[in-house]
């Protein structure tokens, strides 16, 4: 995982890079912060409600409720609140679909600054990537995600191509033949592909439908596009990604040096946050 | 609260004494079997309903529900659980009132075992003390407590005499005139003062009530009894107390050498979880 962040461009000299159970202020904040949020706040995030429904059509009993879903999934939204708090960020790169948790995380900094009066934390903005969303080439409803029980749901920087191909070329769309259009509700798989394109080349995904229908484009020539696309993309981290994949002394080096500034910046928080609540 | 500790016996050569937020691992442990707890369990202690029905009267409207209540006062019996078994503990004295937070502890503990196949923790036994539970002077249906609202509903070492005296001389019994009889449902004042005497003397309450009626006490009689008796039980400790208290410097030494024990033991345990749960 570090080695792709590094493959795809993260430079550790601009970036502090570390795996955050190295560093266990992060929970320790967490259980300070889940003490000043109220359990209806978390019962209200989509995260939540989606696993819930989830459990509920796997077991397709009205007596599944949320008392089967484990307390760390509940609070999970308050570690990622001081995943942020803990180093007073100002701006958190998120997808579309983080946008709700970090309107809480915003919510929680509010309530600390104002209950333990002197304010200690900025209130986090979020940035949304341009494209909003990629979602599964399987079912096109939910967001791509490396968890997804269907590995052939997801390309990965570590696919090789012909992998990356195959999955492509297995991708759900539908079987409207009269060409290419954009049309999330209609046409996710179709619109998903297009969604791809659009954020490779960086533009308005309407333009990239408009020249694929102009092309009279298939479904295939569409997947053939994506797939090209995709492989000249990756190109250049892959490569990066296999040397960097071949030096594990210097992982260790880049981890454990983020870890230390991770660490340092945050004992400062701390510190503030023991102050302010009583501990210290 | 430390000198407290030291005052009432506790030998910090035989027993590791620290303030658990100077070990951030009771947090991070926390977190991890929180992901191995079901919310239903943690909605079923008895300490949550409380403070539901708690928040419920002081709000008297049947809108008021568990969603104002905090995540943290959810999952503080996952921390509990968490500050026993970071140590391996076999046996723990707790009240009466504190059984079914070890319940859930061994529920915890068990879970772990049989998720991650190699056991680790043993399942750990309650050692309830031989007075079950000693009850407010105020409201001797609810714990005595130090959290209470009301200061004179609890005795504390270090009140002075005199004010304990006017406590004990405060505290709610009842008119029923014909004697002292210990019947903690009908009497539940009168049978606490009798549950105090019993447990300074280490005998059965019913001994003592029989010989509180043989000698024909009035309410009064009583009061001046225990208080004569926590007067002198508290005698020692109590001078032991004002000695401590004027050492700061042997107060942090205790805590420090406390918390640098506390950590080593609980680094091994935290090791031996994070290769079960596969981060390290």
């Amino acid at each position: 995982m570090l080695a792709v962040l590094l493959a795809v461009g993260l430079d550790p000299k601009r970036s502090i890079i570390f795996h955050q159970d190295s560093n266990a202020m992060h929970t320790e904040l967490a259980w300070i912060l889940g003490c000043i949020t109220p359990t209806g706040k978390l019962r209200r995030m989509t995260s939540w409600k989606t696993r819930l429904a989830q459990s509920r059509n796997a077991n397709s009993e009205s007596e599944v409720d949320e008392s089967l879903l484990n307390a760390g999934l509940l609070t999970y939204p308050v570690l990622q609140a001081a995943d942020i708090l803990l180093y007073r960020a100002t701006h958190v790169p998120v997808g579309e679909d983080q946008r709700q948790h970090l309107e809480l995380s915003r919510d929680i900094a509010d309530t600390f600054n104002r209950t333990f009066k002197k304010p200690l934390f900025p209130l986090p903005t979020s940035l949304i990537t341009p494209a909003k969303r990629i979602l599964s080439l399987k079912d096109p409803t939910s967001k791509m995600s490396k968890s997804a029980p269907d590995a052939s749901s997801r390309i990965l920087l570590t696919d090789p191509p012909s992998l990356i191909a195959s999955k492509i070329r297995g991708a759900v769309t539908d079987s409207i033949t009269t060409g290419i259009t954009y049309d999330p509700v209609a046409r996710p798989g179709t619109s998903n592909l297009l969604a791809i394109l659009a954020a490779i080349e960086d533009v308005e995904i309407e333009s990239v439908a408009r020249r694929c229908a102009e092309a009279n484009m298939s479904h295939a020539d569409l997947k053939r596009e994506v797939t090209e696309r995709v492989d000249a993309l990756f190109e250049k981290p892959r490569a990066e990604f296999e040397r960097i994949r071949g030096d594990p002394g210097y992982l260790e080096q880049v981890a454990k040096e983020g870890a230390e500034k991770a660490r340092e910046i945050s004992a400062v928080t701390m510190e503030q946050v023991r102050q302010r609540v009583g501990l210290a």
